[in-house]
C-alpha cells in the first residue's frame, strides 16, 4: 500500500495512488462528516487537517442559521445501485473499439458508465442520483485513451459510426457539462482521460513543460514538486481535476495573482478535433501571427474536441509561503481594503475576502479548544469585541497567502498590513489564514453530509466591477428570501459569500447557499428555479454569467443576455466547421 | 495655431492638431533628418529631444559600419507624384455612399488612395513607392466613418455591391497588411477610422474606459491624461498607430511588464463582421462563458471585420517615473541577468538589452558636447574602459523604465541594481536610460533618410525561449553575411537587436538590419529575399513569426511551419462562417 504524502503547505495528506473516490459524491471514501455523538459531527480519515476532531459548535451553527432543527427522522438513505438504462452500443461499434484499443480501455460496466454521467452539480446531479430519480440518459460505453494515437482513432471512429464523444477529466465540473442532451439518440461514449497523465517534457532553462492533459492537478503538483516546481494552478478542486478540465472550463485558480489564471498557466495545447489537430508549432512566449488557435481551447466545454496535451509554464517553489488574515468590522470596510491594495500593484498569491456568515461558518468548523487553544480565542474575542468594539455579527475577514522571495514576501507584507489598518483591519494571525484555506477542500464534503438530511445546498460565482459588489451581494441576498418564501422553505435560507479574486476592474464573488428541502414537494426542482432565479438577479446588477464555473448546461439560457446575436452565430458556424457531424455533441454553452 | 503640447515623460513635443503627416515616408512633415554640413546631420524641427541638434558623429559611424562612403551622387530623389491608377469604382456605388454618408466622408483622390494602399514596409512599400515602381493597385475609394451606424452600414453596402473593405488605423503597421491583394478584382474600399476617435466613457471606480477604435495612441493619452490616466499601451508607434490596429495586430507595448500587452488592456471590443456584431454585452473582469468571442479580435488583422470600439483598462499615472541605465561587459552577461531579474518577480515597467551595436548606434547620435557633458563622458569612458576593463566592442546596455508608487518603485531599485552588479553591470545613470528610450521615436525617419542614398533598412523581431537567444542571433548575424556576399553587397552589412520584453520564457528579439543596395539590379527585391532567408532561420532556431508585428502578407508563407494543417483549415472556415463573400478580403495570414 502507498503511504500518503503530507503537503506541508496546503497539511493535505495526498494518497499518491490516487485514492479511491466517492462514485457520485465528491472526494475519497476515506473521507466523510459523521455523527460522533447526537450533536456533534466530525470529518473522518486522515486526509484533511480539519479530519479526527469533533466539531461541538457545527450542528448548532447550521440549525441557528437555517432555523429549523436537523433531525434524526430526516435522513434520507442514500440509493445503493441507481437503475442504468442498457448501453446502446452496437456489436460493430464495441467490436472496432476494441480493435483499436486493449481490452482494458473500454468498459460497459453500469457502475462507471452511471459515473461517467454526471459531474458535481449538487441538486441536479449528485442529489438526484443518491435520493431522486436515477439519470434518464447515460453515457453507453466509457474509454481510456492511453496516448494521443488512442484519441485521434477515437475521432477517427466517432466519425465512422456516427456516435457522440464526450471528454471526462476529473468529473469535478458543476455546470451540467457532462449531462447526455437528451434529445441525443446517438450512442455517447465518454472519453475519461485518466491515463493520460504523464509529464512529457520538463524544460528547465525556459521553465516550461508538456503534460498529458488528463493530468489531475494533485498528480501535477507532486510530479512537478519532486523537480521542485510548481505550476500555481490552484482551484479548490485541484485534488481531482485535470488539466483538460482547466482549460475546457477556462478555470482560475486561487494563487492566479502570482501565477496566472489557466489562460495564462497554459502556453499551447493540443486539440484533437474532427477537422484535425489544431496546434501551434512553435512553442515561443508570445505572438502576433494572426489569430490564435489556442483561443479555441479555453472555454470550449467539450464541444470542440478532445484536449490532449499542453505546454504550461512551470515555476520554482516560491522560496517562502506564508499565510496571514485580517479582521475588518465590516464586509464594506474588506472590500474598500482589497480595492486600494489592488491600487498598490503589491499583491500577495491570494487574498480572500470572506463575509460575515462565512466567517462564522469558519468558526463553527473549530474543534474542542485545547487549555491554550481556548485562552487564545477568548483573548481574541475580548481584543476584537471589547477593546476594538467589533460587532461579531458585521465582522468580515481577510485569509492571505504570500509566495516569493524573502524579499517580495516582506514587500507584501509591508503593503498589506498598514494598508489595513487604514480600513479598520487587524492583523488576525497566520494560524487563521491557513485554516481558511484549508477549509476550502471540506466544503464539498460539507455539502455531501447536509444533502442526506434533505438540506440542498450548493456554491454558484460570478465575477463583478468594483462597484457592482454590493448591487449583486445585497440583490442576490434579498431574491433568495423572497423566493425560499414563495416556494413555502422551513425555516431560513443560508447564504454566505466571499470575494475570491481582485482584478484590476472589479472581482470574482463566491457565493454558498443552501436551505432546507423538508416539506417541499420536488425540492431538488424548488432549488433548480431559485438558482436560476439568482442568476437573473446577478446579471441584472452587472455581474457575469461565471467567473470559472462555466455555463455547461444550466447556464446556457442566459446566453443571449450577455452575448449579440452576432456573437453567438459566429460560435455555432465555427463548430460546424470544427465538427460538421457534431462528434463532440454534449451541447454546452452556445451550442444546444 | 494649436500649441505644441510638451510631454515631460518622453521629451516629446505633441501637437494636439496632430500634424501633418508625411504621405508615405514615416511620422510628420516637420521632422526628416538633413545634413546640416557636408559630413554631419541633424534632426529637423523640434517634435523630438534629439531634434535641432549637429550629430558629427552619425554619418562616420554609419560609414564605418557598412564599410562604404555616403556619397552624393548615390542621392535619389523622392517621385513627386506616383502614378495611381483610375478608381474602378462605379457610379451606383458612388452614389450608395454618398447617400448614406456625408460628402467629405467618401474620397476618391489620387493621392488619398495611395496613402491607404500601404503601411511602413519599409522596402517592398515605401521605398517602393518613392524611389522605384508605383504600386500596381490602389485602393479605389477611401471613406471616414464618423460612428458605429456608418461602419454597419458600409459593411451592408459592401454586401450589396459586393466590393471589399479594408480597415485603415495608423497605417503603420509592417507586415503588408494593407497591400491589395493582386489578384483582386473587386472594387476595393479603405475605411480610414481616424474620425472614430472618441472616448465614449470613463468609469473611474472600475478603471475602464470605453474608446471609439479609431484613436491614435498620441490621441488616447493625452484625453486620458486630462483626467490623470493612462493606458499604459506605448509601442514604439505610439504617436501614430490606432486601439483598433493594435487590436487587429496583437500588438506588444514598451511597458508591457506593468500594462500588459494589447490582450490583457483591452477587456472586450466590438467586431462589426458581415455576420453581425460579435460583442460582449457584459463587460465583467474575467469570465468562464464558453469561447469568447474577443479571442476572434487579437490578430485579425482585417480579415473579419472592423473593430469599432474597445473597453480598456485605464490606470492613474504613475506617482513615479523614473528612468535607469546599466552597462554590461557582454550581451551574454546582460541576457545572463535579464533572466535571474525576471525570476525575481519584480520588474520594471520596461527593461531592454541592446548589444553592441545597437549600444554605438545610440552613442553615434549624440549632439556636440557641452564642456561638462564632454567631461562627463570622458570620466564615463575613463570608468568603463580603463577601471572596469570593458571592452567598447562587446559592452551592452540596459535601459530601464520603473514606474508605480514610491515604494514600488523603491523596491525595483532595491532589486534590479545589486542583482546587475552580479553579473558584471554598472550603473549608466538615468539620464542614459530616458535617451535610449527617446530614440525610439527618431529610428524610422532615420531609415526614410538613408533610403535616400539606396541604403535599405528595416527591423524585424520574433520572440524565443530564454534558451535560444544566442542562436539565434548568431544564426541570423552569419545568414545575413552569407546571403549579403551571395547577392554581391557593397561594402558590410549592419545588424543590430535589442531584447525589448521578457517573459516568463523567453524575450523578444528586435533587429535593426540595413545594407547599401548601390549597384544592384533590384535592391528592393534583393532586400526581400534576403529578409525572408533571415526569418527562415529565425524559424529553424526556435524563433516565432513575429513577436507583435504580425503576419500580413509579408510572412504568410511561413504560416505553414508554425500551424498544422487542422489549425489553418479551423481558421479558414471560421473565416467562411463570418465572411462568406470575402468582403473583407485583405488576405492577411492565413486568409490567403
Amino acid at each position: 500500500m502507498t503511504q500518503p504524502v503530507h503537503d506541508r503547505a496546503t497539511g493535505v495528506n495526498y494518497d499518491p495512488s490516487g485514492g479511491e473516490r466517492h462514485a457520485h459524491k465528491w472526494g475519497f471514501t476515506d473521507t466523510y462528516f459523521e455523527f460522533d455523538s447526537p450533536s456533534t459531527v466530525r470529518l473522518a480519515g486522515n486526509r484533511y487537517p480539519l479530519a479526527g476532531h469533533t466539531l461541538p459548535a457545527f450542528i448548532p451553527f447550521v440549525e441557528a442559521m437555517l432555523g429549523i432543527p436537523l433531525r434524526a427522522e430526516d435522513r434520507q438513505e442514500e440509493r445503493v445501485d441507481p437503475a442504468v438504462p442498457d448501453t446502446s452500443a452496437t456489436g460493430d461499434l464495441l467490436e472496432a473499439l476494441e480493435g483499436a484499443l486493449d481490452a482494458d480501455q473500454v468498459s460497459l460496466d453500469d457502475r462507471e458508465r452511471l459515473i461517467h454521467s454526471h459531474g458535481q452539480l449538487s441538486v441536479d446531479e449528485v442529489y438526484r442520483i443518491l435520493y431522486r430519480d436515477a439519470l434518464e440518459r447515460v453515457v453507453d460505453v466509457v474509454v481510456y485513451p492511453q496516448s494521443e494515437e488512442d484519441v485521434r482513432t477515437l475521432v477517427e471512429l466517432a466519425d465512422r459510426f456516427d456516435i457522440v464523444l464526450i471528454p471526462y477529466g476529473g468529473g469535478t465540473n458543476v455546470s451540467g457539462a457532462l449531462a447526455i442532451p437528451s434529445q441525443e439518440r446517438r450512442t455517447v461514449v465518454s472519453v475519461d482521460m485518466q491515463r493520460m497523465s504523464r509529464i512529457l517534457w520538463i524544460d528547465e532553462v525556459n521553465r516550461q513543460a508538456c503534460v498529458e492533459a488528463g493530468i489531475s492537478g494533485k498528480e501535477l503538483e507532486m510530479a512537478l514538486g519532486t523537480k521542485g516546481y510548481t505550476s500555481g494552478h490552484d482551484p479548490d478542486s485541484v485534488e481531482l481535476s485535470t488539466l483538460g478540465g482547466w482549460i475546457a472550463t477556462n478555470a482560475s485558480g486561487m494563487k492566479k495573482n502570482r501565477y496566472g489564471n489557466i489562460e495564462d498557466i497554459v502556453l499551447e495545447a493540443t486539440l484533437v478535433t474532427p477537422a484535425g489537430v489544431v496546434e501551434t508549432l512553435h512553442i515561443t512566449p508570445r505572438n502576433s501571427t494572426g489569430i490564435q488557435p489556442r483561443a479555441l481551447l479555453f472555454g470550449s466545454e467539450g464541444n470542440f474536441g478532445i484536449v490532449t496535451k499542453a505546454v504550461i509554464k512551470i515555476h520554482p517553489r516560491p522560496e517562502v509561503q506564508s499565510y496571514g488574515s485580517l479582521v475588518f468590522p465590516s464586509f464594506e470596510k474588506g472590500v474598500e481594503f482589497l480595492h486600494a491594495l489592488r491600487k498598490t500593484g503589491v499583491l500577495p498569491a491570494s487574498i480572500r475576502l470572506v463575509n460575515n456568515n462565512e466567517f462564522r461558518f469558519g468558526q463553527a468548523l473549530q474543534g474542542e479548544p485545547t487549555f491554550w487553544g481556548s485562552l487564545r480565542r477568548r483573548l481574541q474575542r475580548f481584543v476584537l469585541f471589547q477593546l476594538k468594539n467589533f460587532d461579531p455579527k458585521s465582522l468580515a475577514a481577510c485569509t492571505i497567502v504570500m509566495e516569493g522571495t524573502a524579499a517580495e514576501v516582506a514587500q507584501q507584507r509591508r503593503t498589506i498590513f498598514p494598508l489595513a489598518r487604514s480600513y479598520g483591519g487587524i492583523s488576525g494571525g497566520s494560524s487563521g489564514g491557513k485554516r481558511g484555506y484549508m477549509l476550502t477542500f471540506s466544503i464539498a464534503y460539507i455539502r455531501d453530509f447536509f444533502n442526506q438530511y434533505q438540506i440542498l445546498g450548493e456554491t454558484f460565482e460570478t465575477s463583478v466591477p468594483w462597484s457592482r459588489i454590493h448591487d449583486v451581494t445585497r440583490s442576490v441576498t434579498e431574491e433568495l428570501e423572497r423566493q425560499t418564501k414563495v416556494h413555502g422553505v422551513a425555516g431560513r435560507p443560508y447564504l454566505s459569500y466571499r470575494l475570491t479574486q481582485t482584478y484590476h476592474t472589479g472581482v470574482c464573488i463566491y457565493f454558498t447557499m443552501g436551505f432546507s428541502g423538508v416539506g417541499l414537494d420536488r425540492a431538488d426542482e424548488v432549488y433548480h428555479k431559485i438558482e436560476q432565479c439568482l442568476r437573473q438577479v446577478i446579471l441584472d446588477q452587472g455581474g457575469s454569467l461565471s467567473h470559472h464555473h462555466g455555463v455547461g448546461k444550466i447556464r446556457q439560457q442566459f446566453l443571449p443576455q450577455i452575448q449579440t446575436e452576432g456573437s453567438i452565430k459566429v460560435l455555432q458556424e465555427l463548430k460546424k466547421a470544427v465538427d460538421p457531424k457534431n462528434i463532440f455533441g454534449a451541447r454546452n454553452g452556445v451550442f444546444d
